[in-house]
Formats: structure tokens, sequence, C-alpha cells
């Protein structure tokens, strides 16, 4: 019998190695080739769909989409088509599916649906030979190496690299990245063994011991981060938690917030983490218990491009889910009610 | 001194008159109006954005629009154009904002973004004077009248059945809905009457006084009904609330589930509901504590089409949220912290 959480330590701790895998080598070369087919493409616009954890790499895609590549994001509610029979015109659009194991129904039948109705299809996952894989044109392997624990780690900050290189490979036009992004990316499994050795997560978790629920929030880049750190809680220590952008809390949740409500905040120092100063004001005057995540917060993170954050952000933030777990005598690595491939239509 | 929940149980009295108001006279025909003109300038899809209560409402209207007009849906981040400064290309899309206040500078500062852009863009409100329908090209009042209470209601039914009827103008062309349609909905007002006047939620709110948090699920139609009551509940009663579509739900938080997490589940009798037999069967088997609305429900909705419930559903779940409230000596009028319009950018 193995130790409690020795799975999820072991995949939180791959994560560097996992970054510099992605970004040199084979895998970069693949995932350039993909891009530059993409760019060729010349897609009007981009779905993504994703459940769980991919849910939130698919909304960093998101993000890096509209920003970095100024084309607009179409949404599908996975229900509309697989319950309810919608065939929207994907015509143009580049529909991305995202999931670990690539194994979701639901995903698999809204990917083919795409694919006869015109989209260009992309898989991203960490199973190339899934049926997620195989019903898309095109695929990307996110090569994480199989994950010891239900709970998803390091398959998601590898999906959240692999959607940054493509998106800056489409954004080149040719899948070759520049220069000085290149530079920037190479720093990034060194800076995430700095933000892992930090072990500050595995300390505070102690105080969330009795905590009923918890907050968490971020916007912008940082928005995904909230969301993913709240399914960890919920997947590893069983804590409701509740994730919102930072404009979204002060509209309506914040006033649930008081002294025992404690609030897990992600805030970076370009846009989105500057348009949380309103956000931290709003939850100090309700007295709340504000935990920040960032370059200057009490769980550090090196400060980096903001487009950047999402990777190094969330890996204190495993840890405290690791931790609390633990601490509440919970192994995470196999959580109550919980399978690696969740089936729905 | 007004009694506590005065305001809101009258606002929430007022939704079949409401409904009425709607579909007939110059609303009806303003309204149709409007569903003719875009159903002339053909657009290719459409983005919808909102934030809080109204986003629910903007999420319905994204399922009609992929379910019943077979358009792709858009999303935007308002984040990414209002912080990031994304500009993303809209022609042929219709950006639609929907807003009670119409008075949120974000949501402006995306229609406006957006007819730049060239979209067509559209302003939901229960405002017409107000900057997002003025930065809009066309503009739907939902006639709701003055909202009392903080907490949304009736202006949330409204905005839901302004949708509809511009999304079944737009599938009939010319903005006149075709008969048997007209007669389905004119049945609405009185199947609210008398949804309305079970008093089962008034007696079961008892039993969560003391919950520490609770749980909302749906799928399909039923999602957006799902992540409303969830608000209500946040704030009205402070309650933590999660709204999970039932998918989603199974993909992690079903981990946090146990005797002690109340669940309210929307069930309809249409291919949604059907959808939710495996959630709550994997629900009782975590010896959840479920509660379920719809035409089999314990709060009970009359039978509709799917596409009409959430109309009726958060009916029983907004008297829930306001009974809760007073059960705990809340003010559901004057929730701790909110202001009617809420700032960001």
């Amino acid at each position: 019998m193995t130790q409690p959480g020795h799975g999820m330590a072991a995949d939180i701790a791959e994560q560097p190695a996992g970054f510099a895998r992605l970004l040199d080598g084979p895998h970069a070369t693949a995932i350039a080739e993909v891009a530059a087919e993409i760019a060729a493409r010349r897609p009007r616009n981009v779905l993504f769909v994703g459940r769980g954890t991919s849910d939130h790499a698919a909304l960093y895609g998101a993000y890096l989409t509209e920003i970095r590549l100024g084309l607009p994001v179409a949404s599908a509610s996975p229900s509309a088509i697989t319950l309810y029979g919608a065939r929207p015109d994907f015509t143009g659009t580049l529909v991305v599916g995202v999931s670990q194991s690539g194994g979701s129904p639901d995903l698999t039948g809204v990917l083919s649906a795409a694919r006869e109705t015109g989209a260009l299809t992309l898989a991203v996952t960490n199973n190339p030979e899934s049926p997620l894989a195989r019903a898309a044109e095109l695929s990307v392997d996110v090569a994480a190496g199989h994950e010891r624990a239900v709970a998803a780690t390091k398959t998601y900050t590898a999906e959240l690299l692999a959607l940054l290189l493509l998106v800056e490979g489409i954004r080149a036009g040719d899948g070759r990245l520049p220069e000085a992004e290149r530079a920037a990316l190479a720093g990034l499994p060194e800076l995430a063994e700095t933000t892992l050795a930090d072990r500050t997560p595995d300390e505070i978790a102690q105080r969330y011991r009795f905590a009923p629920h918890m907050v968490t929030t971020g916007r912008g880049y940082a928005y995904p981060t909230a969301r993913e750190a709240a399914l960890k809680l919920m997947e590893t220590s069983y804590v409701p938690t509740l994730a919102f952008s930072g404009a979204d809390l002060l509209h309506g949740p914040l006033a649930m917030t008081d002294t025992d409500v404690p609030v897990l905040a992600v805030v970076g120092d370009g846009p989105g983490g500057k348009s949380m100063g309103d956000v931290i004001e709003r939850l100090r005057e309700r007295k709340a218990d504000v935990l920040t995540i960032g370059p200057a917060g009490r769980l550090a993170v090196p400060a980096v491009d903001e487009r950047y954050s999402p990777l190094l952000d969330i890996l204190p933030l495993q840890k405290l889910a690791l931790a609390l777990a633990l601490a509440k005598g919970e192994d995470p690595d196999a959580p109550r009610g919980l399978k690696k491939v969740t089936s729905t239509l």
C-alpha cells in the first residue's frame, strides 16, 4: 500500500520536466507543424470544448485566441449538440477538443459533428491513440506521461503549455516561435522548479483544515487558475469551493463573503491582476479572509508576462489542495466517487 | 420601515403579469420588429454578454441560438476586450448585451468595441434609456418595471422571455411567431401563477436553515436555472452555492458531495432532464440529499416544452431563496455588500 497522496505529489513534481519536454525536441516540432497547418487554413474563429480540468485549459486557450490571435471564440454547449441535436454551421471554425484521456464520448461527439459540418478539428490530449484524437483531423500530444492520481495536475499544465505553443505558432504563421518568445519560455521549467520548492502551501494548508467552504477568484488570464484551483480543492479535499471571475464576484456572490469564508485570490501584475485591486478592497470591506497568489502574494510565484502566469500560478494551489487533503486524512490519489475517465453523453 | 423581503416577494409575484405584458401589445410588436431586422441582416453567429443574473439569461439565449437557429454561439471574455485590448473581428456577428440596468461599463465597452468592428449590436435591458441601450444599434425593452429588491427576479424571467421571443421571431424570419408557438406561450402567465401559488418552497426552506453550503445542478435548458438559483441563494441567504451542469458535476465535484451537501436538481422531461438520470443516481450513491425541481419534482412545476421550462423552473427556487433568507433573519431586499448597479471595467 502506497502512502496517501504519493501519486499526486509525484505528478505535481514532474511538471517542470513536462514543460521542458514540450518546449524542445519532437513534441515541439509536432506542435509547430500543427500550428503551421492551422495558420494556413486561416480559421475565422475558434471553438474550445473540454470538461473539468481540461475545460479550464480550454478557457486559457480562449483568452489566448482572443487576445493573441484577435479571433472570436465560439462556444458550444456539448448538450445542445449531443442531446438536442443542434448542428450549427462550423465552416471556417477551428474546433479544439481538450481532454486528458481523450475518452469522453460527448467531446468526441462534438468533434465528429463539427467535422461533418466543415470545421477544422483538433484534439489536444495526453493520449494520441484516444477516440478524441482519432475523431479529429489534427492532433497534439501534450506528452505529460502517465498520470498517477485521479486529480489532474501535470496533464493540466501540459495542456496549457501546448495551447500556448499552438496559439503563438499560429500567430507566427509558420509555427515557429519568435526568438524572444522562445527565450522567455525556455526559462519556464526552472521557474516552475523554484515555485514548487516553496513550502508555504504545505504550512498554510493547516489553516484551512476546518473551513467549511472556500472561494477562489481571478480575472483575465488568472480566471482559469481560479477555476482549476477550486476544482482541485473539491476533488481532493472535498471542500466545496466557488470560483468567480473578479467581476462576477461583485455581481451578487460578494454578499456571501464574510470573516468565515476564505478567499484565494490570484493577483498577477498585468491588466487582469491590476483590475483585481477593487475586488480585493471590496472583499476586505466584507472582512473576508484573503490569501493572495502571485508575484507579490503570500503564495509567491515568480513575476512573468501575465500570459505565462497560469502555468506557474496553479502550482502552489495544487500543492495546497494536496496538503489540505492530507491534513484531513484523505487520499487525494483516489478521491471518493471519481473515476479517471468520466463518460457523459 | 418595510417588512424584510417585502420587495422581493412583490417582484416575484409580478412575474405572471410581466409575461403577459411581453406577450402582447406594443412590447411584443417592438420585439418582433427587432427580430425581423436581425433576420434580414442574417448574422452568421451570435455572441451574448452579461454579468450575474443577466449572464444566466444570456446562457439561455445561447442554448436557444444553437438549438433553434442552428447558429454557432460566439463567446467573448469582457476582460479580453476591456482589459487586454483584444479586438476580434465581429463582422457578421450579432452581439447581444443582456443587462437589467444597462449600466455596466464593461458590457457597454464590449458592445461599443463590437459595433466598431462590424457587429450588429443589440441591448436587452430593463432600461431603454441606459448607456448599454444607447451604445447598441438595436434595443429591446424587457418591460419588467421597477425592481424593488437588489436580487433580480422579475427582470430575469423577463429577459428570458424577451430572448425566447426574439429567437423564435428570428427563426420565423419576419418576427411573427407561428400560431402553435403563440398558443403555447399564451398559457405561460397562468402556468406561472399556478407555480407561484404552491407553498412548498416556503415550507421546505426551514430544512436548509443550517446548511453550510448547497449545490444546484441541471443540464441543457435547465443549466441556466441551476446557475441562477445558486446566485439567488448566495445573494439573499449568503449560502455558498455551487452550480454545475450535470455533466461537469461528474467530472470532479461529485467527490465533495455527501449526506451533508444538499443538492437542488432541476430535472425536466425533455432531453436535458432525461440525461440527469445518471447524475441523480451517482448523487444517490454518494448519499447526497437531493431535492428535485420539475414536473415530477418535489418542487412541482407544470410540464411544458423543455424550451419554456426555464421561465417556470426558477419560480419555486426564487421563493426558496426568499424564504431561506427570511428563515435566517436576513433582509433579501437589501443584501449586505451589494448595490443594484455593479460597475466593473
